[in-house]
């Protein structure tokens, strides 16, 4: 058994049998095979609200760009999911934040999608999953991506729209895009599941959160 | 020539190619096939996101019921787009303003369907529009819809999620919901569009926001 797996069955031992099957069963449902990248989103309502749509539809990781500004989820718009979310930030520490977000979604395998309401670009329908992972990049309200997040991209989406408007609100459009993709891998056949290493890593993060004292019960353990 | 109709044409001789361009194209792709009914959103960048996504999803009518919370759009959320949509309120001039909203929409010959996040509801996939026109109800934050609106219900809805949180947020729960409904529309080959006096009084509304002194002008063409 590794070490991982050590910790896992020790902590499991300490939560109630309901919170060790939710965490299973939303492990099963949680990819990496898409992610979504928001870049300086300034109204943290909607990057909270963003947030919360991850956890909803499955999707684990966020990553986040924060050239202007910082970023401080709104707790009781994520109800706590960003609890359980893994969170990559970009921000003072990179010269260059949005290309290093860039450049480790690339080293990841994924390639970069911006999504925008210009006219001309792929409808997000036609968006193909089965060409592999898929970073998913959201600007900020009013502005939208940066010139250096668009070019950054590798092809443009956009959500068809009807009406007057001519954007969707962040939250709304990360939400469609979201809610579309995770129907999508589930019908396409990609293998969007987590391996059997990720999960393992995954579930003691969660139990670390969910059991009280957890580093102290691993620690006397000897971990 | 109608009276509507000649109203029309006098006042699109006052406003740009463009304008009248852009409304002809909007009133193509507005529906009343769909409506929804918000009851009690406290919240009003929720609400206001909401009203944003019906007019970029082309659904015309929203219903809003106001028992204990007025609704007042942000415009800065809503991006103006209150304007082109159809509010039909109901409050407290109305004994049972939730009541009085499911009448009229009955009357209307819409079947009333609940949104919940519940277990055990139809999936948002499932619904099906081909019987019938279909008023979609979401409630507040944190409560959801009231009993009576639960009552009034003929079907119950539901968001599929994966993820640790229970409910989806509002705006979000509107806008995955209204997207699907219109994709699917336009996909089932229904009779979702406006009929021809539905647009003509549309678009007579609309000239009469998009051109200056409208009223004036009508009134010396003796309307």
């Amino acid at each position: 058994m590794t070490n991982t797996r050590q910790a896992i069955s020790i902590l499991a031992a300490c939560a109630t049998e309901a919170r060790v099957e939710q965490l299973q069963r939303v492990l099963a449902d949680r990819t990496r095979y898409v992610t979504i990248c928001l870049e300086d989103v300034f109204q943290p309502q909607n990057a909270s609200a963003a947030l919360r749509s991850c956890d909803a539809f499955g999707v684990q990781d966020v990553h986040i760009v924060e050239q202007r500004n910082q970023f401080t989820p709104y707790r009781d718009i994520t109800m706590g999911s960003d609890k359980w979310l893994t969170l990559h930030k970009y921000g003072r520490r990179h010269e260059q934040p949005v290309q290093a977000a860039a450049e480790r979604l690339r080293k990841s395998g994924y390639r970069l999608a911006a999504t925008t309401p210009r006219k001309g670009c792929t409808p997000l329908d036609e968006l193909d999953l089965k060409k592999g992972k898929v970073a998913l990049m959201f600007g900020a309200e009013y502005t939208g991506l940066s010139d250096a997040a668009m070019s950054a991209a590798d092809e443009f989406i956009t959500v068809p729209m009807y009406g007057f408007v001519e954007s969707l609100n962040l939250s709304v459009c990360a939400a469609v895009v979201l809610r579309q993709l995770a129907q999508k891998l589930r019908q396409q056949g990609v293998a969007w599941q987590l391996d059997s290493d990720e999960r393992d890593e995954l579930l003691l993060t969660w139990l670390k959160k969910s059991v009280r004292h957890s580093g102290q019960i691993l620690q006397r353990q000897g971990f």
